[in-house]
């Protein structure tokens, strides 16, 4: 038996509210059990400076947790001075939404989605991928309503959930427990079709066998695909 | 008529929940109107240094906004860089907090009360102020209840609100459409047996007369003395 | 008796040196009994990035102390990274001028006034912004001599005082030993006209009453009053 | 043909050089082809703060980059300034080493292995934790030697190579010209004993399948093991 | 002719003003023509963490200029963020400082002498150097009636000038447009027994050769015995 | 006889390795015995904001040091948080290489010149200054081969050496070891024509007179000498 009482392959209560902040373009407020995130997506009219005259765009996150969405108060974070833990969250998270945006498409536009985590209970990164996403696809189908672009550039959907070794075996969706505790901690992130588009795998005591990992990956291509259903349910 | 349509002397629906922050020691959610802002307190067994050994405690406030909490996206803030709006507004709330709590009887402790704006339309301070107290109650209580401090500290309630002069009348509680237009905007933090705990009047285009402010004075005692009654319906 | 030996409204002894600072456009040295500010305005032929194009300028103020304008040796600040308190001062300074600036006539230029306090004994922020208006009346005049404005665009003159319950009892311009025992701090912007433009009053232990406010409100006009004559009086 | 020219299995020229910096209580100058990388343990009698009373040492890492190590100048990084790139590589070195580091038997002692890149073509990273365990071992052996542990607290040998799909085919150890059209870029860090240590793989394109990352793991798992035996052969 | 109209061998008018700051334990306002500055030492009963235990002193010294001591507004600085030109100026006033005081003597404490640049005309450097020892000595004086000291630690009188090559001759106590235009440009800290401390030469445009720097040194000697004797002078 | 063992008037041994960095447009490896800097110019065509359209080319530095490259691991450093000393130096050895290049031959492009430490005993700056002209002089003549500029707008060599007096003897190019124990410290940068640039001297304990100061400065020319020849050998 997992700690969660869960059964190895199974995800925690999983719910995605789309359009929770009035003033973004997209929004979701995202929970994986008791960690809650809130995705705001802001469409930006201009690149930054490296990219202008390149007829591409950009999708980019922030992340952020509030000072007590942790047990322990945590300190604000601001742009140039987050911890390294924040920075590798942020750039995993704009990098999986690229890996579903056709940039060309998006033409010289910006989209910024900010991941703001509520409340933490483990997984708040791979919480606020798939949060991330259903923020994405709403702006772009604002800005298809509003006439700005033609079509949405969004070219498939893309989800992220935890795995790790518990007490020896492997377990799908960590909570703050299981993870505090797992011999090894693996982040998937995959796209709506099953391609693999991150995979990070990390010892945290032992090293891990290919078998191990084989047995984690497994369990993530199952658990994204049941958040791909339920982002594709989403009216947006 | 106000353009929200409201009564001059009306407040915005106003609604306090509390202790929406699993992991914090008191917390409450409060919105006025749409300006939503989750307080959360945290108790903390030491004071700052330049408060060791004084026999004295401390309350303190910091205040953030959700990036996408506005119109326009704006930037993190970090301790140490905040804006001088930021830092005006954390100080606002930390004195007022102060001022309904025995520090000698809290002892050297600090309690430490993070207020972030959700979602904002106007009056985010003062919606602020009256929730951190909630939260600031609720986190005394619960350490009573641990036997960590015999009493409550606490020695009144607080709550505040804004007025301002619209289209040349006093009106209460202004929304962020009636205060971008107001020509004085003012703030008052008022007690639960109705002393003034401050008072801030500042004039946006013409100066206002003496009795322009005594009016919008008597609109907020009456809607601190609403506030207040609210906060004191709440078991915590 | 106030511990000063002075009347209850009685300002302490006040001067206002014009043109002290050979290289500035306008300056004043301004003393409020052991009080001194060395006041400077720059005339700047560019607006702030977010004013350009809009046709009007800007007045505004940064506010410092020399490290040992006080009892206990303090910290040099530099823009960006100053303390809570001296972005509220610097702030109030700057909307206090702009009361009286007629921002459209100023054109695209802005005007930033140092208020730099060579000591200190209680007061700073309101003598700086009396001070702070001769330099800037000083640096209009100066331009209009020079043919670059035809009009000087300051519409009346503005002081401040501080006011505060000394041992119960209403006093005027507080100095720092009767300040750090007062039980209400208050800072009153006034113009020439008698117009309030800031209003600001904190309780340092038990709130005060209306009553008393109004006691500290009449003191503070009659010695603005006071103050904006000394002001008429500098040729410039 | 990859554009190197070499096998699809092949590594560039390697070589260890032990000792290189007459300071440091271990050092390797590590080469990967034209990457080079400078590595330095410096032992430290004491741990960071939170780790102090708990019995255990501390094993970190510093990544830097000279300006001109690239075809484009860089900015030079300090601690708390780091880029995310930076921040992520040197967190990634960090746990490699702790990995292979019995931090009981190292006892409230921090070794910090710094590692700057002299020059720069591809897999900086990798190079680097490969050189980094040589100056590490180096550093254990020293103060075994020195009397001030009795043994080694290091339990295995620690190497790692990145891996890519160039041209559609798995390559092993990319240069800089592969390494920026490759489809996907992985590393892996390895043991001498074959343990998986961290995994770490992301499409630059299009995502990849099952298949091409098994096919990446097993050309690493032949790297890493030519590279453990160059680094067992090192006398130090 | 100087531009300026004074002999080359001519310093300007100098005056040195003591005790200016009342706040401060020693303090000189000095002037060297239309160059003000404002010297005052604080006395502080610790050292800095790399001089606790070891029974030795420190003097100190920090320098600012107020943002419109020059033609052209100046930023503020703040400690950490000071100008490479800042930091060698007050580096270089600390050095001259400590050359004549017995560090031993002092015992664990440490004087700090901020130099703030009032009005600026060239020779800042000079006149804070040869001010600060002003305020240096008062504040060991006034120690000494204090009886935290017994006797004064400093050993000698410092003092500092510059001088520069101007259209090819060599001249005393250059002033901002004399600077402006100076071939060589050197300072020198000489003490009051005639030994130097500091000696600082920069060729601004094309080298300068050991006859003409011995020319400079030669002027300089006799400027610093002519303000070693006023220092001399002064009652404190 | 000095703690080196080497005559008062011996360099240590001296190599200038030219073009040691592949991506850089000029470099050099400079030793000064156990000191070792490696020195990379970059071409840039643009200039700093600030000179834009004034005809003028800029040369400028920057200097680092490796973290273990000193006896204590230092910290990294990153522009516009560097200590005093480094900006000192770093601004020396701009100067220093500014005295030798015509900036209007250069025209509206800056060269950059990086020197960092790679191992440090003594004499940094010198030896940086050294092997500064090398990669200077390197790129420059890179630029005439590219046709970017007709001719080099190098117009002499410079280098520079420290002395001091040890055990009160004047002696030439101080290692770390005597440099520590040295009662005065002096850095002398000269053109290959014998004309002084730049005359730096310290006292670290007494002052010290004209005739020991005078017997440095000898010293300095005939070491200087012996470099500029190094630099003329060297073929780029």
């Amino acid at each position: 038996m997992r700690p969660s009482g869960r059964a190895f392959n199974e995800l925690r209560s999983v719910t995605l509210e789309p359009g929770p902040a009035k003033h973004a373009e997209g929004s979701c407020l995202v929970k994986f059990g008791e960690t809650h995130v809130l995705c705001a997506a802001s469409w930006d009219e201009t690149v930054p400076p490296w990219l202008r005259g390149g007829g591409k765009g950009w999708v980019t996150a922030e992340y952020g947790m509030l000072p007590r969405s942790t047990g322990q108060r945590m300190k604000r974070e601001a742009k140039g001075g987050q911890s390294g833990r924040t920075q590798e969250i942020q750039r995993l998270i704009g990098r999986s939404l690229r890996a579903v945006v056709d940039l060309k498409a998006l033409g010289e536009r910006q989209i910024v989605v900010d991941c703001d985590v509520i409340q933490a209970d483990g997984g708040t990164r791979t919480a606020a991928i798939t949060g991330a996403w259903v923020a994405l696809n709403q702006a772009c189908n604002w800005a298809v309503r509003q006439g700005i672009i033609k079509a949405s550039p969004i070219t498939d959907r893309v989800a992220a959930i935890s795995c790790g070794l518990v007490a020896g075996a492997p377990a799908l969706d960590l909570d703050y427990d299981e993870d505090s505790t797992a011999q090894a901690d693996a982040n998937f992130v995959i796209t709506g079709k099953g391609g693999l588009v991150e995979v990070q795998a990390t010892a945290e005591g032992d090293p891990f066998s290919d078998e191990q990992f084989a047995a984690l990956l497994s369990l993530a291509k199952s658990g994204c695909e049941t958040l791909s259903k339920m982002q594709d349910e989403i009216q947006s």
